[in-house]
């Protein structure tokens, strides 16, 4: 696939909520970064096991009420989504909006890097 | 200035149309990529100059009936905006809606590296 296939594919599954699904456009060695790291950890986890990781954590720590992806800004080996979501944590039962974009970087047609940045008013 | 103040002063140039107050931003080195060359050329260009001369063709080529820039979505050393226009270019007359973002590389408070990715539907 190349960049745009990849772009509109990881959409398309987000917007089903299709976590484990989109993990399949991810290389084995794919580098994945917050802009903030939870409890003073390293805001890169690496490798694809990392990244189901972290979809294992957001399906038990987050109630989504709603999770919406943009249409995708396609470049030669990168593209970006903007993802609005309003979900509430299970464990604190505290409702909240996210928007960030997902900065993704493709090569040989899988995700080798993504970037997750909020929005800042 | 850190990327925020960066990403925060990006936006606020653009909404004004204050191209080359924005330049200001701009490390020497810097280098600016666009998604597809015009006329076969190479989409990137290299040093604060050469940004010059794309504000140069961008101010000459287009008559600007509207230009938003959103609000920024701001990470460690990166940032991106999104920005939707409507011009019409100058030379052939036709009238067009622009979306992109623009992905900025920050480093030592100077903008290192911008790529334009647009929208695709």
């Amino acid at each position: 696939m190349n960049t745009e296939e990849v772009a509109k594919k990881v959409v398309e599954l987000v917007r089903k909520q299709a976590w484990y699904e989109a993990l399949e456009l991810y290389d084995d060695n794919v580098v994945s970064v917050e802009a903030y790291s939870a409890g003073g950890g390293s805001p890169e986890t690496r490798g694809k096991e990392g990244v189901r990781g972290k979809i294992d954590w957001w399906v038990n720590a987050m109630e989504i009420h709603s999770f919406d992806a943009g249409d995708p800004f396609v470049g030669n080996d990168r593209f970006v989504v903007q993802y609005d979501a309003d979900v509430t944590d299970k464990n604190s039962k505290q409702r909240r909006k996210l928007s960030e974009v997902g900065v993704y970087t493709v090569k040989d047609g899988k995700i080798v890097r993504e970037e997750f940045l909020p929005r800042v008013d």
